[in-house]
């Protein structure tokens, strides 16, 4: 199977983030850029994004991204860095790129981005590991 | 108003975890513990539990903890550790608890573990800020 | 060899740490404590303890806690969160535990403080990857 | 002063660094350039440079590109991703970025290459806050 389409097969399957309304934009080798409207059902109690929904957002790119080689991949460990605050009914794009991938492990990076204005909401950096090579 | 009613009115106002169905379980200075039961909807691909649902359910714990002092805090950055999978019907307990509280920052820990067996499932860390003090 | 003396053949084998005077306290299997005296040459220019030289000491015993195993281990990512300044002349101690070791992976938790007072300096957190097996 | 004078005068004071002959490339607003020589003293029992030199480098670009702002920075937590080991002799060059700089707060990004390759020896990222604003 072609990797994209793989990957496409995935996020079919990818039950979170769809449930939340991720789409899927783009992928490549080592890479994935999602988008997500932030809902009224996605504030904290600040009335600004809740930090799981920007936080999942770039963990869907992450994985896509991670899993786009042949082998499935985890994450051990994933940091988010907050940098402005999203609002309700704001378009979210987050774009994921691989930084290294070694025969197990694999380190990428994710952007997350408002649309339009690419005002930066949000940072995250992942650490993959390939369970059954 | 007494600070554990205070919290207990912003959780009231949570909407994500809310709309995930997190319970609050229980509320103090630098603390909190909540609970979520893990849906389908809450999976990813690899069939157990997506990184942005349980990241959400220690967000959630780790936003109350911090915001159980009088000034409103806000995550500049958390980091995750995934140490076992969660299934889904498996309800996950989230405890926070604080390391350190200064006039403006903050840092506090939380683990999430499932419920009955104590499983770990995942530890986070988190570094508030109290942008108004 | 008895694991402890493994360990401790190790250390002896550590450079930069020795270079900087840290001293092995206490090894056993998934843990690891280590000493180490800030002296003037490891400050920063704000005249407290250099984030490199507490990281360092950090690092130094999560290395040990997770090479106490039998299968060499080396970091993947390491997270250090500053809690308090260190002064040149304060004694520091970092003790080194395990959350998880799997076959090929660990998740080890590390504690910096100062001797006697018992004053948190810093907390850190590495995740480590076992690249023989 | 020009602000890039203060830098390098700060950088004069910055003893830790200094003392394992980190030398001062480049200094701009929110960036900063670094050099060091991986000497054997700065090696680990795996025979490769020890984490802490290699983030001690990192942490000392990110602590000048932070501090290339009026105010004083320090440093809340620094996550590093070790992509590559580094050999003795190796020249290595860290370089940081600003993110985002608000009044009180900092996000730095460094990466961390061997001189001439280019090869990525490793990657942290920072959040900073001003205590004295």
């Amino acid at each position: 199977m072609e990797p994209r389409e793989d990957v496409r097969q995935k996020f079919q399957k990818d039950a979170f983030p769809r449930y939340l309304g991720v789409e899927l934009l783009e992928v490549a080798p080592g890479y994935a850029r999602v988008a997500m409207t932030l809902t009224e059902n996605m504030l904290n109690f600040h009335d600004i994004g809740h930090g799981g929904a920007i936080f999942t957002l770039a963990d869907t790119a992450l994985g896509l991204a991670s899993n786009s080689r042949e082998e499935k991949s985890v994450a051990l460990t994933v940091t988010i860095n907050y940098l402005a605050p999203a609002r309700a009914g704001q378009r979210l794009i987050a774009t994921a790129r691989e930084h290294l991938a070694t025969r197990r492990t694999g380190i990428y990076d994710v952007t997350i981005e408002e649309e339009g204005s690419g005002r930066l909401i949000a940072l995250a950096r992942g650490t993959f590991f390939r369970p059954q090579v």
